[in-house]
């Protein structure tokens, strides 16, 4: 190791595009329908996320204590473990649509997001970076999904990019072949209703596969990987 | 209770529509696509159903030993327990469609099928019953889902009424609100393409909801039943 005198280019191997911890219904749904300021997750969308709401893990970012130390504590735990950058679509940054009016819409976290690491939010409508509070900067991105692909995969400086969601920006990576690892959590939740992960996706097809599943004390945690 | 004079119509209260052990892959698929003779379940559709195979409850069904004790086995026996009738889809019974051209077809399932019960068979082409060993009769319905539940009840004497499926048969049931307990099996497997079980269905709108969830060895149980 410290003998090593010629550069490693480590991003060019050790980094990977991540899904993690992503919760969907037992139907698919990985939020409700009819997103807006009073349901980000649209309707009951939050009920997916029963699961990760109870972990220390969850609590501890959102500036509590507490919280349950357990199998889905763990999972999530490791979720956010050597995550370099992130990419997250518009809807899941917030409810504004169309060009930004202000730049008042800082996002749905407060002053203080729990990314801690620069965030790539797709959009059509330009705006300057916005910096927040300890290390998150949010950078819009307005030339398409590989474009911010690329912009994250640098600034992840070889750790791994995780892509947040929602739903929409996932499919689009799956379809596109650029997702390395999965980890879906399913809630035990029917929605019935709002944006499917799987919906018209042959993912087998795109080379997805499951390959280990951990029973959580309220998910069921499958890992999934490209061939 | 040995008191008790006057008549009990202990069917009107005791018995039960259910679909218990069905397999599902975590993309919904109840069955593969290009269903026929070579491939009963669809391509790759025996895949979902791995964790049935392995179980004794299976093994002994099949007239075989072995098999492992375990919670899917434990599980795939209760879905045995205290059915009176079966309904299955034209399809779920055997490959011919149209017409019977004569009486040969007599299931998947050998002289032996493991129903030992009456058994329905919705199809639109009339066939006289088919009486086989130990206690199966497949009866042909051709008047519809409504008529052939109607049958099967009377039939079941007060047990429960089975819905086997396939993933069609089982909709049309849903959507007719006739099922009051589901038992839905995930396995680890994504199909990418099938007859998916939940697309185009609001489960929840049709009064179904979770309410327990076992992790077996090699497929996530899930428990609904109609609110």
């Amino acid at each position: 190791m410290g003998y090593c005198t010629f550069p490693i280019r480590y991003d060019a191997y050790m980094s990977k595009v991540r899904v993690a911890a992503f919760s969907v219904s037992l139907d698919g749904f990985g939020a409700g329908p009819r997103q807006d300021l009073e349901n980000p997750l649209g309707v009951r969308g939050t009920e997916l996320h029963g699961w990760f709401f109870q972990t220390e893990v969850f609590q501890s970012m959102h500036g509590g204590s507490g919280g349950v130390q357990s199998i889905d504590n763990d999972i999530a735990k490791s979720s956010f473990e050597n995550v370099g950058a992130w990419i997250l679509g518009r809807n899941m940054f917030g409810p504004v649509r169309g060009p930004w009016p202000d730049d008042s819409w800082k996002g749905w976290w407060g002053e203080e997001p729990p990314y801690h690491v620069p965030v790539f939010v797709l959009t059509h409508h330009a705006r300057p970076p916005l910096e927040m509070k300890s290390g998150t900067t949010f950078y819009f991105v307005t030339d398409g999904a590989e474009a911010a692909l690329a912009q994250a995969r640098e600034a992840a400086e070889g750790k791994d990019v995780r892509i947040g969601g929602g739903v929409s920006t996932i499919r689009q990576y799956l379809q596109l072949g650029k997702i390395d690892e999965l980890h879906v959590a399913f809630s035990s939740v029917l929605l019935g209703a709002g944006e499917n992960l799987f919906s018209g996706i042959d993912l087998p097809k795109l080379g997805i596969e499951p390959y280990k599943t951990v029973a959580g004390e309220n998910a069921t945690h499958v890992f999934l990987k490209k061939k």
